[in-house]
């Protein structure tokens, strides 16, 4: 069965604020191919019930949530498990910890801003 | 002169939501050993203006922000660069892309999260 990934952030009304994440699935689809991606916002955009259902339709056995965000604070630790208990998938859900908890992004990222440019 | 690098996040009531981004700072005082580098918040914590006093003091010569944010919209597109304005500093300062538009920074994050666990 496919693993289903649902990266999940936190949404904008303005459509430019998507961007990174567009190209975070993006580059997952890549890197996984035999995983099933989608997007989910908190506002203004697929929500996680939706995300789950597309996935679901499309064969995925198991749902794996990726918070993308870096700081944790109220809308990781009490809205995403809400919204995951909410959605009473019918297949195995896990939910990592938050991009920014893993001490390897955060490496990266300061990798990124020593670069020389 | 010393280069003086504020790292700007959005900022919690939440205490632990600014913890990756102390990693951050710490991690990137390391790569850049000749850098002055500070924290700024929009919400909650030091202020762009309170973190470039402290950073001019340490004598720094410029001031390179950095936007910790990945999505871009009206923080990073109006509040940040109106802050930088206000804050009216007497050296060079300059304003980075925020990192979710470096495609660096978002392969990073996708090779972590495709990384086997």
């Amino acid at each position: 069965m496919r693993e289903g990934l649902i990266l999940v952030a936190h949404g904008s009304r303005d459509p430019e604020w998507s961007r990174p994440f567009e190209r975070l699935a993006a580059a997952l689809e890549k890197k996984l191919p035999a995983a099933a991606v989608a997007l989910a916002y908190l506002e203004y955009g697929p929500s996680l019930e939706e995300a789950a259902a597309a996935l679901l339709a499309k064969g995925a056995g198991s749902i794996r949530v990726v918070p993308v965000f870096l700081g944790a604070g109220g809308h990781v630790k009490g809205d995403l498990p809400r919204l995951v208990a909410a959605a009473r998938l019918s297949v195995p859900v896990s939910i990592d910890p938050p991009i920014g908890e893993q001490g390897r992004v955060i490496d990266a990222i300061a990798g990124e801003i020593a670069a020389p440019r």
